[in-house]
């Protein structure tokens, strides 16, 4: 029988192992990406995004799974919300509408929005400064 | 002549002083956020997304007004892609356009953008954990 350097041994070892923990490592990954597109009615603008940023920042305090959130307006009708939304998995969203929080959001802005879309998404490719 | 403690004379100036300075810190604060819709052949997708990653991550290396880019793309229809664009005011884009990179990617994905839909938004609200 070949005769392996010991050396030899511990680096294959290591080869393998991470080959084997790949696959693991990639199943972690599976953040959720969601753009939520929501019209609100110009006259209850204001109250609207009250609402939102109390749902927002109770929700990044309280749920280790909601990770980020990002809410935009068009310039040119400021009532035209983009929301950028990512999740840690798909279990932490479905958590998430469940809470006190997302409950009291959804039903104090019902007569707010007049039309939403939501669109799941795939991260093509991120770049952005150190620390920003 | 009432007399002020020199103490109070030297809070009393940081008070005004940073009063004086509120304007000027507002100003610095013009970042620009653009959310850009782009159409593409899907014959083709490939080959644009890696012109879009070498522009992306060229710019952010490059240019000190280019901050982020987040690029996604819509999981029913992959070719198309949705990119939150931010810049540090509205002079860094402009630079950006002029750069030899920017023209090498229009140039190289003309062909491959069916159609392109730029909207320029204010931010609302951002939510995020520490160090997303």
């Amino acid at each position: 029988m070949k005769k392996y350097h010991p050396l030899k041994l511990v680096f294959l070892s290591l080869i393998f192992g991470s080959l084997l923990s790949l696959p693991a490592m990639s199943q972690t990954n599976q953040q959720m990406h969601r753009i939520a597109k929501i019209k609100v009615d110009t006259n209850q603008l204001e109250k609207y995004t009250a609402a939102l940023k109390e749902q927002m920042t109770t929700a990044i305090q309280l749920e280790p799974g909601v990770l980020s959130y990002n809410a935009v307006a068009d310039k040119k009708d400021p009532s035209q919300i983009t929301i950028f939304e990512v999740y840690a998995n798909l279990e932490a969203y479905q958590a998430h509408i469940l809470t006190a929080h997302f409950k009291k959001y959804k039903d104090t802005v019902k007569d707010m929005v007049l039309a939403l879309e939501l669109e799941d998404v795939n991260v093509v490719c991120a770049a952005k400064k150190p620390g920003f």
